[in-house]
């Protein structure tokens, strides 16, 4: 597994120094003790409420140090990866952010961290501090554990706590609120893969048909292996393991990617969240985001928090802190009516003898010429040039008799549909866009040269190419401006063959198929998308 | 590679749904064309001003949907997986969010989207709104490149046409100041392996020493390999490719997930981009975090916009979009001074013969033990537990002479310290907060026994355990309560004992360590902690 960090002694000073000078939350600060110390604080804070203090071993970002803002921590106290903090690291942030008003430490329930802070605290008392601490066990993967761990419920309890610390209640009111939105707490893990620590050796404990459930946040294996399926199946087993816990009543849930599951997938994840049992008494939403994570695990968690009326309106309040994701109320998908995409396709059929001499003799040539011009663009390209252009030809032929010929306008506007949905390709695309934007100016301005010309401009400006860059641009170019000039067909047609022609000599194509094949093949070989446009000029020349 | 997917064909649905069910943007919702037409809109929108749309393949999530929304994009059309979206679907975005105000297309340079999003424009156009559109192309990987790739810059360009039309600018003013900026704007990414599309098999064309440069967000090969590094190198090698391009302006900066990277690795790159020569003409910071993903790519991408007045207010505007993670100032980090962690060491010391002789009589004690005990906790652990013991015996013993003998308050502080910086193990924190909080107990109430015992409530409370766990506590609370009751030493000594032996027989250890080892091994073998308190009871009962 590669990782982008350096020394590995310095994995979580780099990664909280990164994250002060680039998180959004305002006003914050870290300790003058690194590498010991690992300490990130409130400035804007008087010590004149409860400050909040969390902490633990790194490698669960954004937890701890992202939650450090108003509304939610006073200060983070930061281990090395997946190992508890000094007690003398966590006496520096009690002494740092504690007033009169006291601290509450909260701490997840892992052996280090209780004695790391329980010990920190018995000092902080000694020194005349009020200190308080709850202790978060909200994993419920093992049945009847005595010592559940602490795992992604705990941001509730620094919401909730945070929350009531702003509204400037008191440590012995918080304490009771954590206490008592710990016991009503519950998450389960699962992951399709094990993390892997930076720098150590990847323990693939998991086959290819395996996922873990039950797991914590620090690499341990999961406590049971279950069978890799979708992704509504997982999150199926998960909920049904919480709904088999929970009480009946209303609740939070947090959505928690445990670190590299990508944003896409996470989504899919929420979206099988809400076929489960779990959904219709789900009150909140938190997520999904990253909140707490296990390396670069590539599972997800689900915490469940049971609702009152303090609750909600506490996880629902706004905070400074840059890691929180928000919360919100579930709601019906709004879903609105699409609009008619205004294909007019009922055009009035008309008849005009030489434009459908020229639309049935052009179809017939391009059809005929399928097998030249798929031989040359394999020379080229994928050699489908022929096959695109005749099935564009095709398609025309069979809607000849619905065509309003008469009516130039209607009559490309009419060929930019068919194209655009039979043909296929790019070049398909393209000359839709050609005569779309040539219908339009035929309205304007009856005149076919023009209109073709602006066409062709508007399918330069959304193609990319330009002449010279060895497309049908370098016979539909110069034949246009031929006409332009108020040139004869048969003029027109000479200087596209030239243009045609010349392709072959281009080496520097810089759009189009032939830009991904390499200058010596193109040598000598006439572009086929500029062979048929030429080939259309001559079969028009000779008749009108 | 596993991924949380269903089936192939419902991953963008079902991934728009889980958005939309659960994103903190207030007021979105989509069209009703699934599975063809993907359209996400904003519906807080009166078509007053400048509509503004996005979107092409899908797998660059949060783009483009989480960032529709008041101040960045009105509506987004999501394709399949790197695919683009149907002309219709387009279409359908342009009809449903323009007003007479007109709307801006912003399309990543890609030829897909430019065409399909192109012929949408153009029909949109002949059906009477005002389109217009402008085309992203920020990759800076290849040189000379005519046609660069759209990437992650692309949010600068949300974003800055977002705060323009939210302020009301017309049409013709947005799209050049987005074609003004699409002029300024750099990107590059870096990757340490290739992405997955869920269901293919990974093209493995990294090998475990070599990351990529220059990659786009589909999946394609990067456009050179390089050595793998560290991250700092990793970091330094993007920025002197950016660095070789920018002009010498103030720029901000988006640091971005390619998807699969893990939080902590992501602050670790920042501070990386911190210490290169881009770093001090950084104005603005935005990142890291996941604007414009290629799935589950190992990998970050740096897009640079160069600043004026009017960019820095658009870019640090607040959004309604949850996709936008905010935008900061850079500014060094503060350091505050580490709190003296009061750690009173400077005891007064004073001589008690009865205290210096229990002292001196259970070091030697515990000393002598070290086989005994570690022989017991290799029958149920890692036999370390006269290894523990005898070693806080001897670090007591050395600081004998200059203990605070006559202060039993100041005694007991001495002793927490000693034993919680040379002890180890949890049994040196726990007995660190032992005495603790017994010195504290003992300075209100110079009683001994009360003293103890408050002080092994406190070890209970941060250790966890209870008497009957199997632990020490099963022969201390016994002992400390028969002299609690006013007893002989002599009594607590055989009532220590009596609990220690019990251990023995034990099955159910649920805290220490002990409860990591099966219930028969534990059958018949005393619990070492116990054993060295109930031998602790003996040594004290035979000198007083």
């Amino acid at each position: 597994m590669k990782h982008f960090i350096n020394a590995k002694n310095n994995i979580v000073t780099e990664s909280l120094d990164g994250f002060l000078a680039t998180t959004t939350t305002r006003g914050l600060a870290r300790l003058d003790g690194y590498p010991h110390t690992k300490v990130i604080v409130r400035t804007d804070w008087d010590k004149s409420r409860v400050a909040l203090i969390c902490g633990g071993g790194s490698g669960h970002e954004p937890a701890h140090a992202a939650f450090v803002g108003a509304g939610m921590l006073t200060a983070a106290v930061c281990g090395e990866i997946f190992a508890s903090p000094s007690v003398d690291a966590v006496l520096s942030a009690i002494m740092a952010v504690t007033g009169a008003a006291g601290c509450l430490l909260i701490v997840k329930n892992y052996t280090g961290d209780r004695l790391n802070f329980g010990l920190a605290a018995e000092r902080a008392k000694l020194l005349g501090f009020r200190v308080e601490m709850v202790i978060v066990a909200d994993d419920i993967a093992i049945p009847d554990a005595d010592q559940p761990r602490g795992v992604a419920g705990t941001l509730f309890i620094h919401k909730i706590a945070g929350y009531l610390s702003e509204k400037g209640k008191n440590l012995a009111v918080i304490k009771k609120a954590a206490k008592a939105a710990i016991s009503e707490c519950y998450s389960i893990g699962l992951s399709l893969d094990s993390c892997t620590v930076p720098g150590n050796v990847k323990d693939d404990y998991l086959g290819l048909d395996e996922a873990e459930l039950g797991l914590g946040i620090h690499g341990e294996p999961g406590f049971s292996k279950i069978a890799l399926a979708d992704a509504d199946k997982l999150m199926d087993t998960a909920c049904q393991k919480l709904a088999a816990t929970v009480p009946d009543k209303s609740f939070a849930v947090i959505l928690n990617n445990l670190g590299a599951v990508p944003p896409l997938e996470m989504t899919i994840l929420a979206n099988a969240y809400l076929k489960t049992e779990l959904a219709e008494k789900t009150g909140l939403l938190i997520g999904p985001a990253h909140l707490m994570t296990s390396l670069n695990m590539n599972g997800f968690s689900i915490s469940l928090l049971v609702l009152d009326e303090m609750r909600k309106v506490a996880l629902m309040s706004d905070v400074g802190a840059s890691g929180w994701p928000g919360t919100r109320v579930p709601a019906d998908i709004k879903i609105l009516e699409l609009p008619e995409a205004g294909q007019k396709e009922n055009y009035e059929p008309s008849r005009n003898r030489v434009v459908e001499t020229v639309l049935y003799a052009v179809c017939t040539m391009l059809i005929k010429a399928e097998n030249d011009l798929n031989f040359l663009d394999s020379r080229i390209g994928d050699g489908d040039t022929g096959s695109t252009f005749s099935g564009g030809a095709r398609s025309v032929g069979e809607a000849m008799d619905s065509l309003p010929c008469d009516d130039g306008s209607e009559l490309c506007m009419a060929l930019s549909g068919i194209l655009s949905r039979n043909m296929g390709g790019s070049s398909g695309v393209l000359l839709a866009i050609l005569f779309m934007a040539a219908g339009k100016s035929y309205s304007d301005k009856p005149d076919w040269a023009s209109a073709l010309l602006q066409g062709a401009e508007q399918m330069m400006h959304y193609g990319g190419a330009q002449v010279g860059d060895r497309t049908m641009l370098d016979a539909l170019m110069p034949g246009l401006n031929v006409l332009m000039r108020g040139r004869s067909m048969a003029e027109a047609a000479l200087t596209a063959r030239a243009g045609a022609n010349a392709t072959a000599q281009m080496s520097n194509a810089r759009a189009g198929r032939a830009s991904y094949v390499h200058t010596d093949n193109l040598l000598g070989v006439i572009d086929p998308g500029a062979e048929a446009m030429a080939r259309i000029f001559e079969t028009i020349a000779a008749i009108i």
